[in-house]
C-alpha cells in the first residue's frame, strides 16, 4: 500500500487540516515543515501574519473533522462592517442576515490547535525540514535541516501545502508546459495594534471589522480574544502622496495618522514604535496550471494565492482539503492520478474566481464603502434578497455565507453588477430607492441568465 | 572604472550582438555561455531551432555594428507568403511593397558570425560556464564548469541575454515584488525538412515563405542556402483529432501528411525518420518586470519571449540592443541605474505590444490567411497605403518594414482592425472592393485616432 503515503510539505493551516483529513481516511500521512515545533512556547504572534476571517466555507470544513466547536471558542464574530470617517463618525453596514457574521481568528493559535489535533490522530510531523528541491519524476524531496544537515526522502504522493513561496511549485515550475504567474499589487501593508483600553475593555465594538477607507489606502482592525483589535494598514509602496515610501520617521507616521485615522491613532499609544519595528510586506496573486504531476499536488496558497481583500484565502484553501476529501469519499485511493485530476478540473475555476474577486473587492473596501450611494445600493440588494431570497443572493452573502460555487458567484455577481448600474443611474435613486419596482429587476436577472 | 565591466549571460544571437554594441563603447564586456564553443566545428543545425526571418528592426541593428552586408550574404528574401491548399495548389500574397521582403537565416551559421566578431573588437568569450545562480545583491554569480567543478565570480553590472529559461530571471524571481507569467500555448511544435531536388535545386519557390494553414494546425518552411527548406509542424499537443499525442507511428505521420499537406510529403523523403528523431517542443510567453534590479538587467526573450509566429522575437531583442546602445549614447555610462530604468520605461510596452500581436498572428497563418475574404481585405489595405501611404500603414507592415514602436502599431492596428470589419461586412465587398469610398476609410482612422 505504498500509495496510502501521503507527504505533506507544510503544516501551516492548510498542511494540517489536510493531514487530519487525510489521516482520518486511514492514510499514513507525514508532514514536513521548514519552522521550528513553536507550539510549546509561548503563544506569539509572528508580527507579518493578517488576522483571519474565517466563514461558512472554512466552518463546513472543520465541522467535517469535527474541529468546529473547539475553534468556536478561539472566534470572535464580526456582523458587519464599521466605517469610520476622517472626523471619526462611524456608521455600520451589516454584512449579512441578522446573526450571519464572519470570524475573526488569530493564525498563530488556531495553527497550533490544528498541528496538535493533527498529532492526535497519527499523523507524523517533521518540523524543521526544509524542502530545498522535489525531483517530481522520482518523487525525492531534498530536505536541509538544521546544522546544515540535509536529508533525502523518497516519497509516494507529495502534497504541496507550502503556501505562496511553494518550494514544491518551484520545483513544477522548472517541467516543460507548466503555467505559471506571479503578480504584486503596488500596495503593500503593515500590521499594528489598538490594545484594551486602561480599564481592560475593547477600545472600539467587537463585533465588526472596522474599516478606514481612504480611496487610495485604508486602515482595518479585527478584535483579538485578549481584548486588543490587530489593525493592518494598506498603502502604496510609491508614488503616491500618502505611501510607504514617504514615510521615513515617527513624526510623518504620526502626521499621516493624525490626519486620515484621527481617532485610531488616539488609540495607539505604541504606534511610532511598531511602524518601524513591523515589517512591510508585500501582496502577492499566484496563478498556476496544472497543479498535478505524477502524484505531486498542489493545494492551498502554493496554487492559489490570493490578495486578502474577501478574506477568502483560508477559507478557499480549507475548501480545497473538504473537495479532495469528496472525491476520496467518492473514488477511494486506488488512483490519486483520477483524483488529483478530478480535483484540479473541478477546483481551479473556483478559485479563478475567488482571487479575482479579492483583487476587486479591494478597491470597494478602501473607497466605494465610504459612498452613501453605496450604502443605498446594498439597502436595495438585501431588500432583493429579502424578497426573492433565491433569486437573489447578494454576491459577499454568496462568498462568504454560503458554499455555492465561487465561479458561479462570480458569475452571478457579473450580471447582479450590470443590473444594479443600471438602477442607480436614476438621479433620484437616493430618493426613490424603496419605490422600485423589484418584480422587475428580478425578471432582469432571469433574462441575463438565460443569454 | 569598475562600472565599466559588463557580465552578459548568454552567448546567443541577443547576447552576442549586445557584446558588440557594448565593447564599440569602449566597455570592458565578457559574455558567459553554458554551451561549449561550437564554432570551429562543422555547422550543424541543432535540430530544434526554428528558422529565424530578419526584418527591418534586426536590419538596423546589425546596420549600426557595420555587419548588415556580411550577414545579407547568408539570408534569402522572401517576398511573401505561399499559400499551400488541400490539393497542392498555391497563391501568392505579398508581405509589402515590390522588393520588401523578410529574410531567412539559419540560426547556427549567424550565431557563429556574431560571436565571432564580438571576439574580434575584444570581447572576453567565456563558453562552458553555466550559470546556477546569481546574487543580486551582491551581484555574485555562481558558474559550474566542466567535470564538476565551480567558479565565482564577482561582476559590477550583469545582463542577463540568457533566453526563455533565463537563470538571471529565476534569480529576480526570488525578488519580492517580481511580477513575473509564463504561459505555454496549447500547441508544440517539429522541425522537419524538405531536401534539394535530385537536380540539386529547391524543391519549391525559395523566395516565399511557405504556409500550409490547415485552421487548428499547419506547416511552414523556410529556404536554406544549402536549397534545402526547414519545415516547422505546428499541432496541437492532445484533444483534437489531429495533435501530437495521437502520432504513434510513421504511418500515423504518413496519414496526417498524405490527407493534409499532401504536396509537401512528396518532397519530403525522410519524414518518417525526422518525426521521430527529432524533439517536439513546447511554446512559451514569458512576462516580466522589472527588467532591472541592482544593476543586472534581463534583455531580450530572458525578458519578454514571445511564440514565433510574428517572426519578431529575434528582430525584437535586437531592437532592444539598439535602444540600450542609443540610451548609452546619449547619457554615457556614468549612471546604469539611469540607463537600465529608461530603458525598462521605454521598452517593456513596445515588447508587451509584440507578445501579444505574436499570439494573435498564430490565427491569422494557421487560419485566416486561406480564407478569400482574407485575400480581398490585404488587398484593400495594400490599396489604401498606396493612396495614403502615412494615414495607412498595414500593421504587418509596421511591425515588419518599420521602426516604428511596437506599441504604436498595435494602437494603430486595432483601430485599423476595427474599421476594416465594417467594411468587410458588406455581403458584396467581393464584387465592390475596388469601388470602396478610401477616404471616407482614411477618415475613419483620423477620427477613431482622436478618441
Amino acid at each position: 500500500m505504498e500509495n496510502n503515503n501521503i507527504s505533506i510539505l507544510g503544516a501551516g493551516l492548510i498542511g494540517s487540516l489536510l493531514g487530519i483529513f487525510l489521516r482520518k481516511r486511514g492514510l499514513d500521512v507525514s508532514i514536513f515543515e521548514k519552522r521550528e515545533d513553536r507550539r510549546h512556547q509561548l503563544y506569539k504572534e509572528e508580527g507579518r501574519s493578517i488576522n483571519m476571517a474565517l466563514s461558512d466555507r472554512g466552518w463546513k470544513a472543520l465541522e467535517k473533522v469535527g474541529l468546529k466547536d473547539k475553534i468556536k471558542d478561539l472566534a470572535i464574530p464580526m456582523y458587519g462592517r464599521r466605517i469610520h470617517d476622517e472626523h471619526g463618525n462611524t456608521t455600520f453596514q451589516q454584512y449579512g442576515k441578522d446573526g450571519e457574521a464572519i470570524y475573526s481568528i488569530s493564525r498563530g493559535k488556531f495553527n497550533q490547535i490544528l498541528v496538535d489535533e493533527a498529532e492526535k490522530v497519527g499523523v507524523q510531523l517533521n518540523f524543521e525540514h526544509k524542502c530545498e528541491d522535489v525531483n517530481i519524476y522520482k518523487k525525492q524531496i531534498k530536505f536541509s535541516l538544521p546544522k546544515w544537515e540535509a536529508k533525502k526522502h523518497q516519497a509516494n504522493v507529495i502534497i504541496g501545502a507550502d503556501g505562496a513561496y511553494s518550494a514544491l511549485r518551484s520545483s513544477m515550475q522548472k517541467q516543460e508546459r507548466f503555467d505559471f504567474s506571479q503578480h504584486y499589487i503596488s500596495h503593500g501593508y503593515k500590521e499594528l495594534s489598538i490594545p484594551p483600553t486602561a480599564e481592560g475593555e475593547f477600545a472600539m465594538d467587537p463585533n465588526a471589522l472596522h474599516i478606514w477607507p481612504r480611496g487610495k489606502f485604508m486602515l482595518i482592525a479585527l478584535p483579538n480574544p485578549d481584548k486588543s483589535f490587530t489593525c493592518t494598514l494598506f498603502l502604496p509602496f510609491e508614488g503616491t502622496k500618502v505611501c510607504f515610501d514617504k514615510i521615513h520617521d515617527k513624526k510623518d507616521v504620526e502626521s499621516v495618522f493624525k490626519t486620515y485615522f484621527n481617532d485610531a491613532y488616539n488609540m495607539m499609544p505604541t504606534l511610532g514604535e511598531d511602524f518601524f519595528k513591523n515589517p512591510t510586506s508585500a501582496l502577492i496573486t499566484i496563478n498556476c496550471y496544472p497543479w498535478v504531476k505524477n502524484q505531486c499536488l498542489l493545494i492551498g496558497d502554493a496554487s492559489h494565492a490570493m490578495v486578502p481583500f474577501y478574506g477568502q484565502g483560508m477559507n478557499c484553501g480549507f475548501e480545497d482539503c473538504y473537495v479532495l476529501d469528496g472525491l476520496i469519499e467518492k473514488y477511494g485511493t486506488t488512483s490519486w492520478e483520477l483524483i488529483f485530476e478530478k480535483f484540479q478540473k473541478m477546483r481551479k475555476p473556483d478559485t479563478d474566481a475567488i482571487s479575482q474577486l479579492a483583487l476587486e473587492n479591494f478597491i470597494e473596501m478602501r473607497d466605494a464603502v465610504s459612498d452613501p450611494k453605496f450604502l443605498i445600493r446594498k439597502k436595495i440588494e438585501a431588500r432583493l434578497h429579502e424578497l426573492y431570497p433565491k433569486e437573489w443572493i447578494p454576491l459577499y452573502t454568496m462568498v462568504t455565507f454560503s458554499d455555492i460555487p465561487y465561479s458561479e458567484a462570480y458569475a452571478q455577481g457579473k450580471i447582479q453588477d450590470r443590473i444594479m448600474n443600471k438602477v442607480m443611474a436614476d438621479p433620484l435613486i437616493t430618493q426613490n430607492w424603496d419605490k422600485l419596482d423589484y418584480e422587475d429587476i428580478i425578471d432582469q436577472v432571469e433574462t441575463a441568465r438565460m443569454v
